[in-house]
């Protein structure tokens, strides 16, 4: 649309130092690309009906009549983030556990003294829906704060297909409730139950959940652990190709602590993303790379882990992998931080600024197939965008421990402000 | 005092979950008790003329007169953070170097395109007092609501007497101007002035600087940058020996890229703390655990600047070095919160996260000869305290991004709140 034509909008945010449009039409960025901000500076950005109107050079867009205004002058305007990979739903915490991993005990050793994943599954399944619709809004409400206004959300800490079910409901719950715009997931093969058999419990959820979460329309992806001591590729592929006739889009939490051919069988069944990914193959990188399957890199979680490896960006960005970031919230690695997700992946995991920032927003999005949606700031989308207290975009890896970001719209309201 | 002589207080701080001390005198932690949190559960704080009168289990002290009262109920009290060494004061930012630094680019490199500390001393050297102050205060409100209650500073950016001199009436003005309490060091040899002589330079500090630091009693402390390419051994205690004769404390830059006998100079000259230690020699680390001799471990520094190694703080718990941290804030490394410096020593550093917070509080405080007045909640001792919305003190490292400090308090009042 012409300034001409828009004659009007509703909200302008004048005179920001710079906006990141992140603006290139709704794909994954690759390569070279990874870096491209689609920076314009001393620009505007005209909102109207809650879509991005436009976004242009300020005094092109001085004489737009605006219902209200937001004065940007030296600061900086990007979308909001979008967060990739969340286990959000959940109850309990595991921060003892901190204290041991740190002075070396192994996640062996933690489970069996009653820690690790199934102590939360227990504490999750003993949690009332009200009770853990409202530990997952406090989290979100400070995920907001922090400048994420969508997130991939999923289940997988109930362990049965009634419980895994309610945990969908919960996210829907959620999403009445608050802001932060919800795409959940189902992971009802988080891991496999306690005292269970892998293959009868895959059985389980293709004969008794996957059919209530499709009629329910509770999820829009089907994701699975596919690692050694969890979910193999045959269980896996079983899975995901069942969720696929019931119309869910699939991901697959691949490569994670061994090779066991994750990034393969993402490209195999044409995954929305391929997740983790620390210890992917040659050739299943180039295989992402060729797709361009979103890699979805998650470095909070080696981070809080202790571990030392990370996922091999840049060998992914150069093959032409789309990078993307999620924070991994979860009880093992309790991130809410998009921010802290891009200044881990730049200074553990060697990506750049600009490539982290692409990777936490239009990528992301593209990860969880909201890049119609959001992910940058171009007309028609949803302006859902964050204005950081910085004097460029160059200080949002560089200043630590603080939040930048001032101001947080959601489909043009102001829904957070620090 | 006991509670029955104690009647009455000016703030009851009731029912917290838990309170860390830290209490057991004013020395050092190191070795096994470098562990030790003095933690107290369900306990209230009694605050009198803004000292802490008491710290006892609620029930205790439930009938004590107060004139007013916070609820802690389920919440966590712990001392405010000891930032045992920033360079807040500086103008200009220096954020476009991280991806440079990123994309490989040595610091040489962004030196000769004009980055890199020189920049930092030519943006500061141009600055009024009154920019300066400005600048800094608001990373210090900022450091403030990350729970930073306490900070030592030093100068180092202007490399001139005059300069210096300017610089540590910046803190004295900015003391003036806000809460955190600030210990001003004079670091007139941070670097070689551009075009100078490190001989020349050192003589010029120690007859023009040192007498109107030590006259107007400008700082408590005299530091020096005892490195290849800045000054050697010989240099740093000349500097730090005229230091002591005007009644200075001294504190060395050590070891930080080179093994220059750093920790050895310390002990000689029986420095507050030896700072950095990346580099340490092995017979350094056991003169410091000899002589007590605080470390300060600024693992922000490495992290911020893309480098691999990291002081090796394990060893030091070994030796029973007392382990202290700083944020190292400064345009090289910009972090404001004491709480990362500590996520950060916990996971990239090898600190367990109890060894952490004591390096945080009580031994950040010996570090800067603050130990009798802050860094534990004990009788006597001011009342700078946080209260934590968490439910135990292992939340602290353990939920990443977000700041966990709901209330700031300052010498029993409430100077920030979240």
């Amino acid at each position: 649309m012409s300034p001409a034509k828009a004659a009007s909008c509703d909200l302008l945010i004048t005179n920001a130092a710079e906006v990141l449009t992140l603006s290139r039409g709704a794909l994954p960025r690759c390569g070279e690309d990874q870096q491209d901000l689609g920076l314009v500076r001393n620009a505007s950005v005209a909102i109207k009906g809650g879509k991005v109107l436009q976004v242009a050079p300020a005094a092109k867009l001085k004489g737009l009549k605006a219902k209200r205004r937001i004065d940007a002058e030296g600061m900086v305007v990007l979308p909001g983030f979008v967060d990739a990979h969340t286990h959000l739903v959940f109850a309990g915490h595991r921060a003892r556990e901190v204290e041991l991993k740190a002075a070396g005990r192994s996640y062996q050793d933690i489970a069996r003294d009653g820690g690790g994943i199934l102590s939360t599954v227990e504490a999750t399944r003993a949690a009332s829906k009200a009770e853990l619709v409202g530990l997952a809004r406090e989290r979100l409400g400070r995920m907001l704060a922090l400048g994420t206004t969508t997130a991939e959300v999923k289940s997988g800490y109930a362990l049965t297909p009634d419980g895994e079910v309610k945990l969908l409901e919960v996210i829907r719950e959620l999403q009445r409730k608050q802001p932060v715009m919800l795409v959940p997931t189902f992971l009802g093969a988080h891991a496999v139950p306690e005292g269970g058999d892998a293959d009868a419990y895959i059985n389980q959820l293709i004969e008794e959940a996957l059919p209530r979460v499709a009629k329910g329309d509770l999820a829009r992806f089907c994701d699975v652990f596919l690692e050694q001591g969890y979910f193999d590729a045959t269980q896996a592929r079983r899975l995901l190709k069942a969720a696929q006739r019931h119309g869910l889009r699939v991901k697959v939490h691949a490569d994670e602590f061994s090779r066991c051919g994750g990034a393969e069988l993402a490209v195999e069944l044409g995954a929305a993303s391929a997740d983790h990914l620390l210890k992917a193959s040659d050739r299943g990188l180039r295989e992402l790379a060729r797709t361009k399957t979103p890699a979805v890199l998650l470095p909070s979680t080696p981070w809080a882990n202790l571990l030392k490896g990370y996922a091999d960006a840049r060998q992914m960005v150069g093959y032409g992998v789309p990078v993307a970031l999620g924070s991994d919230l979860s009880p093992g690695a309790w991130n809410e931080s998009m921010l802290l997700a891009c200044q881990l992946a730049v200074y553990n995991m060697g990506l750049l600024p600009s490539e982290a920032i692409v990777a936490a927003t239009i990528n992301a999005a593209c990860a969880i197939g909201m890049e119609q949606e959001v992910g940058s700031l171009e007309p028609g989308k949803r302006a859902d965008l964050l204005i950081a207290d910085v004097e460029t975009w160059h200080e949002l890896c560089y200043r630590l421990g603080s939040n930048p970001i001032a101001l947080v719209l959601k489909d043009g309201k102001v829904v957070a402000e620090n």
